[in-house]
């Protein structure tokens, strides 16, 4: 066979050839803006000769602090196309984290967003790898900045070559992007994704069986493209000539729910709060989600009342699917097997509402002390997964060693597999519940109480106590119009025919507000270290 | 990324782990049979372990004579799966053919059919590498033969290991499989499969926008598996847990039409001569086809009437593609796009006719004289195409010089492209006529005359002319019923209109048969050796 390296340039080069017509819409700052395919690859052309005239050099990294619109769509294609490295910068990270990446990463040239750029000021004199400021803004003339020197995006484009060459001789193993993740404690840790991880992660988002996306997909990533490549969305459906729809900065659950009626979205992208916000927005509003052929949802679990709420509600299909920074991130969709089909529409929930089977290309397992689990959907262990998309090693960085062991990465994720080999997250390891000696899924609480009507959200955490070691508290957030007196004894009764008495929370605690993550997840470490002393005060 | 390797053995390692259940029906001369994955599974390993007690060692290559059925798919496991080379031989070659090719790959081990063994009886002094004749029968005893030594294939299942490993340290470049290709003269051409090619093509096939092969499929592959791997169905049904229905030896039309009845057959593969045949077989029959989601068709472009037939009469959906052994096979799929949705019933059968958009993956340019032509429907020149799953050499050939060169794969075919870059076939170089110093498609000729009910199968041939060099002559087979006195100026007048006067064949010539290559495509080298002095006899 030929020896063709898999490379992330040559899924742009298809759009252009064969669907120039085909758009990609783009929210940024003043409105909605169109493009074809042809003038994404002309663009992004001049952007890579314009990078190459800057000096960056093959294999340096150059960072993006920017939303999604079709200017980090061109960033995509233009660093890793010239043999550069795509580094996707968290924006929601601390001012010090960041300066932690940049320097960690020696990004060499920075793109920012126009309303980021007081951000980056701020932090300007601790990066000193980075030797170009590139701003990205539909105005004419460049924000007034301290920042040195500072380009137009649209300057640099205007001066360079639309005719510039994809880097096609290159090593397929060879750095594409990076994105870091956030660790419980410490700095966060990178992980790289190489041409050939991208391609076939592509590859894997195109399937049947997984995601199924196509040219006939009008798709819009919610998941923002500074995190694990907006699920790999971009470029896969660049490659296949779909329409992108970028929602761009600072959107509202309004803004999405108008993007699909108006922009006819077939496919979206995001995790369950962005869903459950959405959901909030259309039982107010009058939209037409005729359009829709898939809610994906990853991140965190989706409760399964989301899943019903939308399907039932709206007859919106939703498509539960699982994955990490560190696993490109596409690794399980759930979706039933067609031997399935006479399963009653509840137990047909119950599958779907877990994390799915591993998609093809990948290998997974479930350990613990015993070795691999029993599939009996109850044995619990961590999840380990292995393939040619998960990062072997965290970007320099000693904790590699933790995570990546045996040629397999421990995922930190405790899951159970079922007699289908499908698994289903019963929580990350450190959030397990360890009461008396037995584990206690938070996850599996939190869904239930998140499928009671007047819950918005709810998150469930391991607080020590002296006699069990940890007892789950409940921390709850309500929809408006209910009663934090009358809900309290109401939620316990609801919740305790569902489970085993020992399972049962110790305590609700209602709140305004449960504090969450850079990427929109329930950050129970918060919640926790408020919580520490609960049961010790106590006593 | 962790340095995982592509390999054929995980495809059926998956089948096994999460499709256990699922079925592969298999039909041999004793009748209908049924495995699971966990059987094939186990009955694959038991047979790798067996041919390494044989004696077949890592990179050596093992033949097999075999038609499609659960046997002959667990030699496309086995075979890679122990890191040997699966070599698929044409049964329908000549036997001098056969005897070059299996000496050319130097076999070491032959799987053989039951009703083959008097072929290969015939030749068996003549092919010194074979060292060990296994036989594929479902009786107890083996047949009386002379071949030596011959085995039982189920016998050295019983003997085998029902856990033996699928070899995973294998370099994705190395071989998995080879086919030989039958050239217009001289020996047949062997083109070799990598474990990477085999991987990469089994995706290309899942994807939503080329033929989408999924776990819900019920898949018949009717092209043998002795051709292009059966169009690397085998392997991509088995990844992702198709149920895969195989035909067995000596099928007709109307067994083929009770499988796709009684097994709810959702997708089936074949070339057009096959579709000829069913088409005749549906029209006599009363066979339920509503599981059907598509007939895909290769091997020969498919004439614009059989894609009308199945689909009018017979709500069947049509799949058009293009593939060579040289490709693995798949390189275009005929699939609208989108926005083509406005257009007319006729415009839409016309370019779903065409051969079709390129796949993600692979890359392809058509080139004359003047460089690459316009994309204008119009220009013709030679199709070149490129990619991981294309073979870059002949094994050990000469003739590797003139179809590969400055990394494409020249293809012999004559094609246009249209402003959707979509290509049409109009040709194979050889057989397109040069009359007058134009070019006339003899394929363009054939599908207007398929398009008459009187035809039942057409083919034009060059036939070489003393004033214009070549001119075109069809051959034809008419339907049961009709006249040829009277359609000769029928077909005539039928055809006249529809294309200039000097595209109009010289001459009608009915046949009882049009002689048929050993896949079932047109043997027009015959046809020309027949009418050779067609036009010089009558000066």
């Amino acid at each position: 066979m030929m020896n063709v390296p898999l490379t992330v340039g040559s899924l742009l080069e298809r759009a252009e050839k064969y669907f120039p017509k085909k758009t990609v819409v783009s929210r940024t700052h003043s409105g909605i803006q169109r493009f074809t395919y042809k003038e994404i690859g002309e663009r992004t052309r001049r952007l890579m000769s314009a990078i190459k005239k800057l000096g960056l050099q093959t294999g340096e990294r150059a960072g993006t602090m920017a939303w999604n619109h079709h200017r980090h769509l061109e960033t995509y294609f233009a660093i890793p196309g010239m043999h550069a490295v795509l580094h996707t910068i968290n924006i929601r990270l601390s001012p010090e984290h960041i300066v932690y990446i940049i320097n960690h990463a020696e990004d060499q040239v920075l793109f920012i967003d126009e309303d980021l750029v007081p951000l980056v000021e701020k932090i300007a004199d601790q990066i000193p790898t980075v030797k170009a400021f590139i701003i990205m803004t539909d105005q004419a003339e460049l924000p007034k900045t301290t920042l040195q020197p500072a380009y137009s995006y649209e300057q640099l484009l205007a001066e360079g070559n639309p005719q510039e060459a994809f880097m096609t001789d290159i090593d397929e193993n060879d750095l594409a992007g990076m994105c870091y993740t956030s660790a419980t404690t410490g700095n966060p840790k990178g992980v790289i994704y190489s041409h050939r991880g991208i391609v076939l992660h592509s590859y894997a988002l195109g399937l049947a069986d997984t995601t199924a996306l196509s040219e006939s997909d009008v798709a819009m990533p919610v998941v923002p493209m500074f995190h694990v490549n907006a699920w790999g969305m971009p470029f896969a459906n660049t490659w296949f000539g779909s329409t992108q729809v970028l929602p761009g900065p600072r959107f509202t659950p309004k803004v999405l729910a108008e993007l699909i009626a108006e922009e006819g979205v077939t496919i979206t992208a995001g995790v369950p709060t962005i869903w459950l916000g959405l959901l909030k927005e259309l039982e107010t509003g009058n939209y037409n989600t005729s359009s829709l052929r898939a809610v994906l949802c990853g991140g965190s679990a989706a409760p399964r009342g989301i899943i019903h709420a939308f399907e039932t509600k709206f007859k919106v299909p939703f498509l539960h699917a699982f994955g990490m920074t560190e696993t490109s991130p596409l690794a399980t969709v759930a979706r039933l097997k067609s031997y399935q089909s006479d399963l009653s529409e509840e137990e047909k929930l119950d599958q779907r509402a877990k994390q799915g089977m591993i998609v093809p290309g990948l290998e997974m397992k479930v350990i613990n002390d015993q070795g691999e689990v029993n599939w009996d959907g109850a044995d619990m262990g961590e999840l380990l997964i292995r393939g040619p998309w998960i990062a072997d090693e965290y970007y320099r960085d000693d904790r590699t060693e933790q995570a990546f062991q045996d040629g397999w990465l421990y995922t930190g994720d405790v899951a159970t597999v079922d007699e289908e080999g499908v698994i289903k997250l019963v929580d990350r390891t450190k959030d397990l519940i360890k009461s008396g000696g037995e584990w206690i899924s938070s996850v599996d609480l939190e869904n239930a109480l998140m499928g009671h009507e007047a819950v918005f959200e709810a998150s469930v955490v391991a607080v020590p106590h002296p006699e069990w070691q940890e007892r789950p508290v409940a921390c709850i957030v309500l929809k408006d119009g209910f009663d934090e007196e009358t809900m309290k004894q109401e939620l316990m009764d609801y919740l305790s025919p569902q489970f085993a008495k020992w399972w049962l929370p110790d305590d609700i605690i209602f709140m305004k507000e449960i504090p969450k993550t850079s990427v929109g997840k329930f950050l129970k470490r918060e919640l926790r270290a408020q919580l520490e002393d609960y049961f010790m005060k106590q006593n």
